[in-house]
Parts: structure tokens; C-alpha cells; sequence
């Protein structure tokens, strides 16, 4: 584990220290994180959210190890499912294999300590709301944009949860019907358009069709189409790939069209785009401003709100777990 | 003026009357309404929304009338245009012609009180949610089929408007890339496929083509395809013709679709449709309730929403008008 803090955290920092976990689609992150929002301790474990057995003896590892090197006063957990809204069920999660999984009990019968479970989506969210690029915003709708469409609302300095704890699956909005089957069950979700997913099936499909535009793509693949994916891409389009580059604006583009729809419901005043594929900066957020500014209704007659980049990157998650932990264990007092 | 009132009003209830006043495409209606959402007194004038100098003439004249005849404590207007999160602005209406219309400021100079002015479809689902069939919701959305497609979000017993009074604009969200022109200015809104401009469009396409099918309506429109309304079409299919009640199983299906979508974003506990469509009941809803189960994101691990038609009819806006302008009243005091 690093044990060197970022920073100097006060007194009151330390006596408020909550532990975050993040679960990933192949690895587990914790931190401990102070009341500021800052991670003081962290450490990382390669576990397939696949095997859930496997994600559940990590967490207790972990809860165990950073429990014995600081005095952590919460624990909280986001996970890539849909909690009820009670937060003791995960009901299912699409990409995952959960189904009615009881993870809060499961995990403080075996921790004999609370636990505070959260959408991951929803803790990432709350993480940007807290200490990163959503601060002091009404009205926040916050997207990560990793394997799928992660999505969270923050409204008036709560999280927007929805009547039985399913607000924010903005990624299966079908945007396209009749479109790409998603593993929802639906065809034509959001997310089949702007997610990595998306992006690795359109480069794929470039590369498989030989085309000229594809040969960078197909060289950083070793010339195998099939092991292209959406991090590929981004990273290649960074690197000035013309064709990684027109492939992120189609997505942009997209992405701008959801958003835009997620104005005409919503309102929000903010949009805050994290997620790994939101290290392609501008590249993908410039033509998402375009595209929502083409598509928003009512458009000339209103504030149009600002479409920015997360600011916690990979530690929007387990920062925003920890802090609704302490948030939560505050409440109780 | 009708001065028949439905039931003995309370002395409390007469204490607390409100006058409620729905701009509607042809004509306002207004409605003195007591605490319990009991319309006591109403009027009618036929002014059409696009003539925004009547409209306001009608407006004054009405409330004069009626102060003249009850103890009216607020005045409260719902309006077919979206307005500022103060109220006092109408910034654009898709349908009228109003543009950045300062409609509060204009009334109360000229009735010398306050004057409360609301979008019309909040006002229709806040009337649904206090008196009609949308109480007891702790996260409501109601959609009113007339024209367009109008939205509110009623959330934790307060209109939900978003950071710049905009929320619940579901209709112009974009269902079907390159779809049909909307009046918004986009392709593809949902109201486009799900509202009464488009079981009319639909209708008038199908009489054009002189389809067997289409010859009730043929018939009913006097051999022209040119005046076939919406609403006509939803009297031909409660009277039994085949082919209008083939329109509104296409459009319930519509109509399901984009239920499904604002269940991924919002997760509301009950949807309460209501506008001139609901007339068609279940011929409308059944459809409708079969594709949103079809399109529910995680469905088969979620609670599902009921779909339920609105209980107020036509004078949903008026009595939400009425009841927003009285507690607004009340909490000023």
C-alpha cells in the first residue's frame, strides 16, 4: 500500500477517514479518503467482477488491511449494478453477473461493520458533485463513459435515486430503434453509440473492412481486427490518428445527441463526462458540444449548459463511496 | 359563467380560492378552484394562442369577472410555453409565438396583483398529482397528449423544473435519428411519433393513399384527407373503425417506447397520462404498457412502473394552475 498522502491532511480530516471501493469490469480499487475528499492511502487488486466470490473476498481483504493502518470511519462500495433503493440489493447489473445479489448483507455479516453500497455510477457522480467538476451545481447529470454509459443526477445537493433506486441508466435510453442489439435486452441504446463498446465495434468493423483509413488501428493490433478496443482507439486518436480521430467524432456526435435529450427531460445546469474514454479531452467533447447544441430543443431561447471534463479521473468512484459513506454515517448520529 | 357548483365547498375551502386560467391552442379556460381542487365556478372564451394580445385580454377580462363574483386570493396560468425558473419569463414555445415574452410582468401591470404563470403541462400533472391520479407518488411523471407531447416531474411533493425551469420537455427528445421535422427545430422529437399532430399526420397519409382501410375515415372527414385530426381519429377508434384504432396501437407503441426511456433516466413510481389522446383509454394504453414492459431496461429485475390515464380531463391544467398560485400565496405569507 502507499502510505504517502497526497497531502497534509488537518486533524478534522483524519478523525472523518472513510474507506472507498471501487469495483471495476477487471480490478478492485480502495482508498482512504479524508473529509476533504483527498486519498490519503490507496491500493488496487486484479479481481474479474465476473466472479463475484472472488470481488467479495477482495473487499473483506481490503477492508481488513486498510481498517488495521487507519481508523476508518465508513465503508463505502460502488458497484457496476442496479442497487434498490435501500441499497442492501444488487437487482441486476447488465454487464455483470449479479442478480437479486444481497451484497450488503453478504458483506457486513462478514466485516461485523456498516456498509454503505452505491451504484458506481452514482458514486462517481457524487465523487465529481463533491470535489470535482460538478461542484455547486443544482442541477448535475454526471456520465462515465467507460465499457457502457454510467450515469448519476445530483439535485440540490442529493443524489437523485428515482422511485425505487434506477435513476440515472441514461445509457439505455433507446436512442436508435431497431439499432444495435444491447446486453440490456433492448436494441438501439445509447450506450451501443457512445461507450467504449461502441467505439472498439466501430473500429473493429474499419479494420475488417481493410480500410486504408485503418491501418494505423491495425498496426497498434498487431494486424488482428479483433483485439481492437474503445482504449485503443482513444489512446491512438491522442496519438493524431485521422482515422481514431473521425471515429471518436461519430461518437461525440452521439454523445451530444443524448445529452441534449437528457436536457429536454432533465435540465441539468451541468454536464460532467468522466470515464476512461474521457482522457480523449477534446477530442470527443468538442464535437459532443456541437452535436448538443445542434440538437437541443428550444435552442436560441435558453442557457445552454456547459458539457466539461471529470476532474478526478480514475478516482471519481471510490471518492465519491467514501465520501457518501461518511455522508451516510453522519446522517445515523 | 356557470355559478352550479359541483359540491358544497367547505367555509375553509372558500376561504382559499384560487382562479385558475389554461391557455389551450384554440381557446382558455378558466376555473375558480377551492382548496380541495374543486372547480366551483368556470368560463370558456374561444382566443386562439397564436394571437398572444387576445390572449391577454382574455386573461384580464376573465380575472375581473371572477374576482368580481368570489373572494379570489391567487391567480395562477398555466401556458403552452416554457418558462424562465422565475416565472416571469416565457422564453419559446415550440407551438406559439411567443419569444422571450415577459407575460408575468405584463399581466400583474395591468390587474395590479400577483399573478403566478406556469407551463401548461406542469400545471396538468401538479393538478394530477395533488387531486387527481398521480397522489401518494413520491416520484410522478405525467405526460399530456394533446398537440404535442407536454411533461412534468413531480418529485418529493415539488415540481421538479431544472436548473433554468425546463425539466420535463420529454417530448422533444430525440427518439428516431433523421426522423420526422419537429416544430422545435430538431428531427425526430418524440412528440413527432406519439401526440395528436401525429396520429393525424399518420391518419392523413393513410387516406391519401386511398388504403381500403382508411375509408371510415374517409368517410368521417367528407372525402377529404386534409382535415383529419388526431382527435378525429381517436373518436373514429373509440367508435370501433379498425384502421384508426391500427393508428393508436402504432402509437401506443410510440408512446411505451419513450415511457421506457424516461423509466432508464428517472425511474418514476407511476405514469399518469393524460391530454386530449387519453380519451382513447386503453386502446391507447394497452399498446403503450405492452411496448414499455418490451423496452424496460432491467426489466424482469425492477419494480415496473404503472402506466394510468389522468382522472381530471381537460381541467387538469386549470385546477394545477389554481393550486400552484395557492401555495405559492401561502408561502409568502
Amino acid at each position: 500500500m502507499d502510505r504517502s498522502p497526497r497531502r497534509i491532511p488537518s486533524r478534522l480530516a483524519r478523525r472523518s477517514l472513510s474507506l472507498g471501493v471501487d469495483i471495476g469490469g477487471t480490478k478492485v480499487a480502495a482508498g482512504v479518503v479524508n473529509a476533504e475528499g483527498v486519498v490519503i492511502d490507496r491500493a488496487q487488486r486484479a479481481t474479474p467482477a465476473t466472479d463475484a466470490a472472488a470481488v467479495e473476498e477482495t473487499i473483506v481483504a481490503l477492508v481488513h488491511e486498510f481498517s488495521a493502518a487507519h481508523r476508518i470511519l465508513s465503508v463505502g462500495i460502488g458497484a457496476a449494478g442496479w442497487m434498490d433503493l435501500s441499497g442492501s440489493t444488487v437487482l441486476f447489473s447488465p454487464h455483470l453477473a449479479w442478480r437479486n445479489e444481497p451484497l450488503r448483507a453478504t458483506l457486513e455479516a462478514r466485516l461485523g461493520r456498516r456498509i454503505l453500497v452505491v451504484n458506481d455510477a452514482d458514486a462517481a457522480g457524487w465523487g465529481e458533485y463533491r470535489f470535482g467538476a460538478g461542484r455547486h451545481v443544482s442541477r448535475l447529470a454526471c456520465i462515465t463513459l467507460g465499457t457502457g454509459i454510467g450515469g448519476s443526477l445530483v439535485r440540490d445537493g442529493q443524489l437523485e435515486r428515482g422511485e425505487f433506486g434506477l435513476a440515472g441508466e441514461f445509457g439505455h435510453q433507446v436512442i436508435m430503434p431497431e439499432g444495435h442489439r444491447c446486453e440490456c435486452g433492448n436494441r438501439g441504446c445509447w450506450e451501443q453509440y457512445a461507450s467504449g463498446n461502441a467505439l472498439g465495434r466501430e473500429a473493429r468493423g474499419l479494420a475488417r473492412a481493410a480500410s486504408p483509413l485503418a491501418h494505423r488501428l491495425l498496426a497498434a493490433a498487431g494486424g488482428d481486427p479483433e483485439v481492437i478496443t474503445g482504449a485503443l482507439v482513444t489512446a491512438l486518436a491522442v496519438d493524431g490518428d485521422p482515422a481514431s480521430r473521425e471515429l471518436l467524432e461519430d461518437m461525440g456526435r452521439w454523445l451530444g445527441i443524448g445529452l441534449a435529450n437528457l436536457s429536454a427531460a432533465l435540465d441539468p445546469g451541468r454536464f460532467v463526462i468522466g470515464g476512461g474514454l474521457s482522457a480523449a479531452g477534446d477530442l470527443l467533447l468538442e464535437p459532443a458540444r456541437h452535436a448538443f447544441a445542434r440538437h437541443l430543443t428550444g435552442r436560441g431561447f435558453r442557457p445552454v449548459a456547459p458539457i466539461v471534463a471529470a476532474t478526478l479521473g480514475a478516482d471519481a468512484g471510490l471518492v465519491g463511496a467514501a465520501d457518501l459513506a461518511r455522508v451516510s454515517a453522519r446522517s445515523r448520529r
